[in-house]
């Protein structure tokens, strides 16, 4: 069923808003949750990225970074996924119209909202996409260090499904290094030691 | 494999935590999710309670909501739950030794981080545990408010297949008027639809 909104009081539509965006908690990763090795879902994706900006914040390349706008970015990042399904990482067919899917999800899901409100998440969704100020960067980093990180002790696992090799783990994730080298650093260690351990091929096996 | 961090260094340390609290995707809980009708899981909670608190931040009672600090405690108060267990909200016999299961937990939990963050995280999980300062006000009432809407969302599921009555409901729950007059009397007159439409009993059969 399609909620309508339209016809509800301010409080009426952010409440539609919360439990449509219960949909969030249906749409899985490639990714591994590592005791019990099912796919992670964007929802719990979602709170771990959280739970890694909180942590982790110290880290970030810019000392005066607001957490605050990381967090609300990181809480919405992805919900445009409930219409326009996750796109894995290394799809690169999936990635050539994906933000154009987004966007029109982006449209119908936050346009549930007030239109002061549907705005400002708008808003900083599309920050997060562009990727250009300092804390769309560090929100980025912590995108893609999350799920090395589930690789990492899941032997691999979403790797080695679908046979990436370290460099393309490389070109794919380095920009964690714009939001903070410090996180970047770690992790390429953790690679390289993912290498040395037989769970990440250095490269392509020869045609 | 318990993780032993005291040997890591600062960053090292970090990173145990956050891989370790990962088994708080498999902590489930007697709420259900919308669609798929099946039990949610404390991380896609612990987000979905982030997303409510700034999609509602505007109806606390306290014009001025520190939301970053609110978002904090609740990314992290749960996490507890991975060794004490989720304690369903009108169990009042597992509610006898909640408190202690839970500190201990916080302690080992906590405990992985470096010193001076493991503080910090724990004493944001006492101001949510003592429910003193708005803050934790605010995030109690986002943690009762979702699950409520929740049930709501799914023909009462859990409070039918535990026999919960409106009273138990509102008693369990009235609290969320500490933390915002406005959601509570949203949600109260959610309830009362709910007993209307046969969801929820008014009060317990005669016996």
């Amino acid at each position: 069923m399609e909620p309508s909104s339209a016809s509800l009081d301010r409080l009426g539509r952010q409440i539609a808003f919360i439990v449509e965006v219960d949909k969030l908690k249906e749409i899985f990763r490639q990714t591994l949750v590592i005791n019990s090795r099912r796919q992670e879902n964007d929802a719990e994706h979602s709170w771990h990225l959280c739970l890694v900006v909180i942590t982790l914040a110290e880290y970030a390349n810019d000392p005066d970074l607001d957490v605050l706008r990381v967090l609300k970015m990181l809480i919405l990042h992805d919900i445009v996924e409930i219409d326009a399904g996750d796109t894995f990482a290394y799809d690169t067919v999936g990635m050539s119209d994906q933000h154009e899917r987004e966007a029109r999800a982006a449209d119908r899901l936050f346009g549930l909202l007030p239109d002061d409100q549907a705005a400002d998440f708008r808003a900083l969704w599309d920050e997060f996409e562009e990727r250009a100020t300092a804390e769309a960067k560090f929100a980025a980093a912590c995108d893609r260090f999350q799920p090395m990180l589930l690789n990492l002790n899941t032997e691999g696992a979403s790797w080695r499904k679908h046979g990436i090799t370290k460099p393309q783990v490389v070109a794919r994730n380095q920009h964690v290094a714009e939001g903070s080298q410090a996180m970047w650093e770690r992790i390429s260690a953790l690679l390289d030691e993912a290498v040395a351990n037989g769970l990440l091929p250095a490269q392509a096996p020869a045609k």
